[in-house]
């Protein structure tokens, strides 16, 4: 089968090098940088680039696998530019980490059958086609989010890159993955963030010595790229406004039970471990 | 020297284990938990023990070094209990990470010219005499704290020790130890207990899967001892309280620039990972 890859960066950089070694994918790729191209074409990780993305109408590229692995915000664009492939025999998924505001980009094609939801749940501080690795998706969760228009082979297909790349594949609304993912995902980054502004903002401008380690575990989140982050944040803007809001509810509530009796913020803090070690 | 440990958890069987290869130190220890006592005689990281604290006042430890490393909220107890040995040639330091409190009690017998605060930056979640270590201290930050009335012989007792542990050694006021320290270590621990009380709160009581390891390193800060957290927060509460409030201010003003322009948006994420990685 051929894949083509459109945006070699950590994810289909990573993909790419995986898939390689296998002599079932023939695999092209597209992207704005050369770089990118010519290493990945180097290391034999592609056997060919795209010089744009309207090649994709050739014939020689019919019943492919398209993965759109562009950075978030730049991905609606991708989407809306592929739509004379919707409703073909190419097969084409994303790998973006917020679904609802290109839902609604399918939504405006009445959700075209050959088009699902990937979200690979791997990653790294680093990026960029250099960072990536042939492991980065073994034993990590793959979450598919598909409207019920989507073809079965279609759905094969996708399932099928997932197995084959190492994934354990789960199935979400796109909706409900984009509520999910803004508590367990989006919101840790938006603390992390809000930390280090707080810390910013005292005088002393470096606290490393006095953390005990704690602290740089925490703001190790914060070492990712800011454009992916921006574009996450904004595309799902309202499921982590309604996070946010919580996460000041719950420190709220902190505030209040250390002001008070020891003992039950004592209790209070031991079911929080609890909880934390019966589901993490 | 007579090094005497009250308190044979992971901080004090860590200085035990450490100082016991050494020629130069004898040990002994007291804890309520028998356990402790027998495991650090059989591994000889001590050699002996006290029945009651009262026993410091036997001839035999005079011009020894006495460290009190018990949960926080003990440690105001046994301070004040050690009163009987304020002012003699006997040297009191402590292990606990807030020290405002503690403090006062110092201000009641006038700040006595033996006793100097000690807070190793090191610790694990795990704890007890039976995870102590002796690399725990090597290289980690100690901060000492005392008062003008500090006499320099004890001083250079307590300094001493933390060489002798591998310890960096730096001085600071006590309570400006306490405002840094509510901002570099213990506010992440409030901000992990109030994200893990906000995925508690959800319907979906599993998200590890959806989570790409960011939770996990937040998470794990919250599997350290409830007790000591519940006594650290207490004990800092003012200073924790205002960190708090800095936080939700940071929080706010993160939702505030998701819901504008993108742009700026990046901006900001980026100029914090640039504060994070010139400080962090």
């Amino acid at each position: 089968m051929k894949i083509i890859i459109i945006g070699l960066g950590l994810i289909g950089g990573s993909i790419a090098k995986t898939l390689s070694s296998s002599k079932d994918y023939e695999i092209f790729a597209f992207d704005s940088d050369q770089n990118s191209i010519r290493n990945a074409l180097d290391n034999q990780s592609i056997q060919g680039s795209l010089h744009s993305l309207d090649d994709l109408g050739n014939s020689k590229y019919e019943d492919s696998l398209v993965i759109i692995s562009t950075p978030p915000g730049v991905t609606a664009d991708i989407l809306r530019s592929l739509n004379f492939l919707f409703n073909t025999s190419v097969t084409i998924t994303d790998t973006t980490s917020t679904k609802t505001s290109l839902n609604k980009i399918l939504q405006e094609f009445n959700f075209p059958e050959n088009f699902l939801f990937s979200h690979p749940v791997a990653g790294s501080h680093l990026s960029g086609e250099k960072n990536s690795a042939t492991d980065l998706f073994n034993r990590k969760s793959t979450i598919l989010s598909y409207h019920g228009s989507a073809a079965s082979q279609h759905v094969d297909r996708v399932t099928s890159l997932w197995d084959a790349l190492g994934s354990k594949v789960t199935i979400l609304d796109a909706d409900l993955h984009d509520q999910i993912f803004a508590y367990s995902s989006h919101l840790p980054h938006v603390a992390a963030y809000a930390l280090l502004n707080t810390l910013k903002g005292l005088e002393q401008d470096k606290l490393s010595d006095f953390s005990g380690g704690g602290l740089g575990e925490f703001l190790r989140l914060v070492s990712s790229s800011p454009e992916m982050w921006a574009d996450i944040f904004t595309m799902n803007e309202k499921n982590i406004a309604i996070a946010i809001d919580d996460l000041i509810k719950s420190l709220d509530l902190l505030k209040d039970k250390i002001g008070k009796d020891p003992n039950s913020l004592q209790t209070f803090l031991g079911e929080l471990k609890d909880f934390k070690e019966s589901n993490y």
